[in-house]
């Protein structure tokens, strides 16, 4: 579970909630059902046709997927392709094979078992990069979803409520009605500015910056792979990856690697 | 047909009919054929001038067109792919003449034809990329023309009330008249809002999104050829190739070459 | 004369009409000296200040140049550089120097001469590059004029509006005036948001993409010069520009060249 | 001065003056001293807090310098690099430092100066990339302040009419101050709207275009020191520089040669 | 402490008091504190789920971060570089090592550290590119925040003001209770644009343009140490770190170094 995004999103719609109660807490005055279907109905129906059709119209699993974070540990990641390293120079590329039951991270694994396999070096960074370039075309498109649908809600919430004043002002005789008509058809802006503000938009933006953590993440380890295959030296291998490393993991790692010598 | 975009405009115009309905469903209040005329004419008018004459002519045909989803079958072109690099390698570049008749894919049936005419892999390749262009190119021509629609129907939606709104503050002596006249005002608003947000810049989306999608075929296609005239390991190839499929896709794709094989 | 500008600009700006005519058809009530002079006054300025001098003050010539459609004939352009390509084979690249007169475009005689003069490939390259970047920047710099003109139009429509609505507000004694007053500062946002729908922003999304298709046709043409320049085989050369054409172009061509051939 | 932006800018004052003048002229309701310190207050500090100090704190001073414009002259500068070359083919490039001392342009003197002192070509040409790059930034840190300004002018405007409109609704009870208290509420937003529009947005946007020609005039001069300092012949040089003149200017050049040489 | 963000908040902050004072200093109208609850929270919330999760829960401290300038003083960092190179060059990269302790700048450390490792150029220039690459995405993750908070505030400012409305005019039946509730909810719109345009989106664009010259300076860093390790002269060092200086700091400079050998 991505605890930013449920504890961002909760506050976001405790804050609403709050606004309601701090002002009257009449939250009958809030709930209006056909105005939901309009926002709800319009906005995923214009997101659905934007979007691919396998993307589409899975809508509710790619919004319960992207609330699982992806988990990225930098440090154990640096560590084992160190460890990856150090074999090969030992006992040989082919004495990887033996590790890749161990390697959890499906790209790494695939990485070494192409290493083992004897593949190119120029082969094996292509075929790296264009794995690295379907994730991200696929991870733009999960994006691309909510993106829509943030576009769309506001722009259906504003349909419903035109189609609210419409109606209103056809029948303008009783002024009493004026207000609570007036009322209900704002209340169709109202959702689609909360869909689109405390959840859409919000989980676009999340799925993008993800991409640029995993895009960096498979880097770093195309980088670990191809020096091991190149035989280099897994302390210029070590080096190089703790670059990669924002300054406080980086003083994480030697921490501990100094612990382990120590 | 792309039966997501049909059942996305259909579910986002139907949810807009239901917003009608049950506010009471005096669906004459919502009707006005002028400003219907204001906002289709003055949009498609400036769509128009917008674009290029061949494509702005042809709009109805284009988005007739744009209804058909082009069919990618990756399985089935990661297949052939293979099984033509299995018969160059037996048989020599020559043999692939016989295979070109089968292939459906006009952009492959070329590429293979080249290869056949004993082509240089550097001209083959700028001949190729220079068909993903004007492929490219064209599309995005398409995608403009939507664009173009989504940005200026609510525009002209816009001028239209302006229009509504001018003629009923000039004549305000009718206090009765001030609420219907400002509802026919506001409507053309909302068919300039429905026709950008529920068909116009879905559709443009749409476009886009299949661009990306054709360009990564097209990729796959050129990488594969390439790799035929080259003479490559078909093994390597079809590793190369399965690295373009998304992950559902590769397991497909590996089950059905185990069950082949069995 | 660009048919699509004239008949889309007329086809928007006519369905406005026709919205004040289904009104009522009081004209009067749309017509305000002072509200055109603030729009169009206002955002000409601002175009002109933001814009370089020598395009700024030819804003009228330059409008009326957009109207004019640069004439782009791909098979003729083909056949051409076919054909020239053939006699520089049979009778060496000096012979090209009678042909040049006939040549229309200037970026191709240009080109043709320099290849006759025996400029090396490398700086040939490079100087039509430079002709290309020359064209494109000239071609933007006019595109900018409309954009600029497009978001200041608007802008200043919203200005008058604000002043008329400040006059109209402080003198608030006579409840007559008004609607009347408010239908004359209204007046002016419908000025601004129609010059920049119904012409400007058109007009400079149109000169775009020319840019586009005239960038297609010049690299079109380098690639053609360039072959023809290393003596390449001239079906070799058919076969590469026969590349750019879109799919209805092709058929056009190949048709008419078996007609020729039969 | 540019007088494309004082004929420009004074224009866009001018028509808002007409307008206040056409709508009764009476001025005094358009002058809010408050509303005057807070959008001009609000922007300046905000456009301060967000660009660098030592621009920030200097907006006036780059105001009244953006007045400047920089004066390009293709044809002079052609003719220059044309007569360097001939004298450095006839003299040798030590020759060129006499010549030293009569050039302007700072950027061409430098480049001169690093030939006759014999810099290596590939980090002459390094170091004039660097320059470049660097009055690029400058350039656009100065074009960032008046964007900033232009984003929140109208942003503060708005923050000035919403306190106006609340301080006006507190106190509802005498409806004929209702009128004035939103006039002035009003002149808030029109404030901001004409700074951003008919000053500060121009103004970003005429830096950004001066930015490009300056960079199309220092490539030209790079080409050409490079070419002097290859000893290339000076009428490829000349030929090579001319594609970068638009078609007016070429021809211009042409004329003035074809009297010098007759 | 960053002078100019202080001041230029300060300043804006102060003229929206100032306009409190001037419409006539009654604050608790502009006092309210679920509004304020509203805007914060929802907007922070909404923040907080588009950002990852170590940087979204460190909210205040990066806000308190952003406040201290980054310093770089251009003319030391020449200064020092080029003492460098000519210690390097009489007695050899080795006896760098002694100087490495003097160094503040840790990115300049850890470059010079590597040079006396013997760092191959090739790595060299590698790992300080990527040590770049990783300061620019750990500074645009700050930025998005600041981004994040200067789109959100507004939005949820509109979503507390439609609330406010909703429930203001489902109880019209009070007359004069209008005004006052109105104004209340407008105070929800005024607040998320304060936020949004006197705080977050200032400090977004300065994190920005901070980002600019950080590059720039670490750019010219590696330019300086890749030349010490070649053992070029202290001279051209010199002279090609000078053009990244701007014209004011390049003045100053030299008159420095004049008055340092005189």
């Amino acid at each position: 579970m991505d605890i930013a995004v449920l504890a961002g999103v909760g506050l976001a719609l405790f804050m609403v909630l709050f606004g309601i109660i701090s002002g009257g807490g009449d939250f009958a005055a809030f709930i209006n059902i056909p105005s939901l279907f309009i926002v709800i109905g319009g906005s995923i129906g214009a997101t659905i046709a934007a979007n691919p059709k396998d993307i589409g119209f899975k809508i509710v699993q790619i919004s319960l997927e992207a609330l699982k974070e992806p988990k990225i540990d930098y440090i154990n990641l640096l560590r084992t392709l160190v460890s990856l390293s150090e074999k090969a120079r030992r006992e040989g590329l082919l004495s990887l094979e033996e590790n890749i039951e161990q390697i959890d991270d499906p790209f790494m694994k695939k990485a070494i078992q192409l290493v083992v396999d004897g593949t190119e070096p120029e082969l094996l960074k292509s075929m790296l990069q264009i794995e690295i370039d379907v994730m991200n075309s696929e991870m733009s498109l999960k994006r691309g979803l909510f993106e829509s649908l943030g576009a769309y809600a506001p722009a259906f919430g504003m349909i419903g409520t035109l189609i609210g004043l419409i109606q209103m002002l056809k029948s303008l005789n009783d002024p009493n009605s004026l207000g609570p008509s007036m009322a209900v058809a704002l209340i169709t802006t109202m959702y689609g500015s909360i869909i689109a503000n405390a959840a859409a938009l919000p989980l676009a933006e999340k799925i993008g910056k993800r991409m640029i953590n995993l895009e960096m993440e498979k880097t770093m380890i195309v980088e670990g792979v191809l020096s091991i295959q190149a035989g280099e030296n897994p302390r210029i291998l070590e080096e190089k990856l703790k670059a990669f490393l924002p300054a406080n993991l980086r003083e994480q790692y030697e921490a501990a690697t100094q612990e382990a010598t120590a």
